[in-house]
């Protein structure tokens, strides 16, 4: 591991849940700067029932959280959804996920898409492909540590998103005010 | 306790999960006769954060795992609920309670209300009551072992459903057929 975990101020998981594949990122804070230390997916179309996939989050999100020692959870949670089955589903894949974080006494804090998006590219509506961008500039992620899968660098992004809420009060009220006034109100973020 | 665990053949935990009150029941089979051996609720109305709740959830079922050592769960679990916003906490209510289960590598059954209700009462649309007072004939359950919450019936009614489903192949098609059929079909179900 090119960061010893001891070496950090603070360990966040972020989580990206979902039914089929789940983000999640490891991010490491030290002093005022944040980095990756881990990211990636884990797979979970290739279990056919229900339950299997929910036991696979469950060992895989408790498995991270004994690795990385992180002593903080965020995990994206859109509060709307297709319909009451997917939402229920959701909701189970999110409780499994939030049950190994509790197991371990880990605080958990829950953010809208829209305000992660806000939060990393300064637009509430900006695509998962500029949310990658953003954070590969932010934290100086180079293209080999990069997977496909555009979960794993949402679920970095909630972890990101969680940090800057809860170092800056000015932006906890919801992601109001634009990129730049943010860049100029936090010129250490950006590089 | 007045039944020793050893003695059971095999042990149901019944869940009926809730946000406020989340009912849970043990039933016990010794032979073909099943017998409740607990039963009761899980107040969570107290704790303002939803996370608090989620956590009671997943340590008191985790609890119950531990000390009754239930070899199935049996979950009641609603396909429809009134908006997305419900769902999701339901679901999430639901993960956290099966994952103390997944945790312990017992496996979980999920049955509809109308189900449980048909299975133990004959009618798919039977009351809460009505549940209670059958449950307390074909289990002979007194009336000091009742609390006043029903939610406890309910998860012990999911429970025996379970046992039901589980024994008798001609059920499993959803609960077709009157509660007079099943008398006659199952005549040592009841007494």
């Amino acid at each position: 591991m090119p960061h010893p975990l001891k070496d950090w101020d603070k360990i966040i998981i972020g989580i990206d849940p979902g039914t089929n594949l789940m983000g999640y990122g490891i991010l490491g804070i030290k002093g005022k700067k944040p980095a990756m230390i881990a990211m990636g997916v884990i797979r979970l179309s290739k279990f056919e029932s229900h339950y299997t996939r929910l036991g696979r989050i469950f060992e895989r999100v408790q498995g991270l959280v004994e690795n990385y020692l992180p002593d903080e959870m965020a995990i994206e949670a859109p509060f709307y959804g297709k319909n009451v089955q997917s939402m229920l589903k959701l909701g189970r894949a999110q409780g499994v996920a939030m049950a190994a974080a509790i197991s371990r006494d880990i605080p958990i804090c829950e953010y809208e898409p829209r305000k992660i998006k806000m939060a990393i590219t300064g637009n509430g509506a900006a695509s998962k492909e500029q949310v990658r961008m953003m954070l590969t500039k932010i934290l100086n992620i180079t293209e080999e540590n990069l997977i496909p899968e555009l979960d794993s660098t949402d679920a970095l992004a909630v972890a990101l998103c969680h940090f800057y809420e809860s170092t800056s009060p000015a932006m906890s009220s919801g992601g109001s005010g634009s990129w730049k006034d943010f860049i100029a109100r936090n010129p250490d973020r950006v590089k």
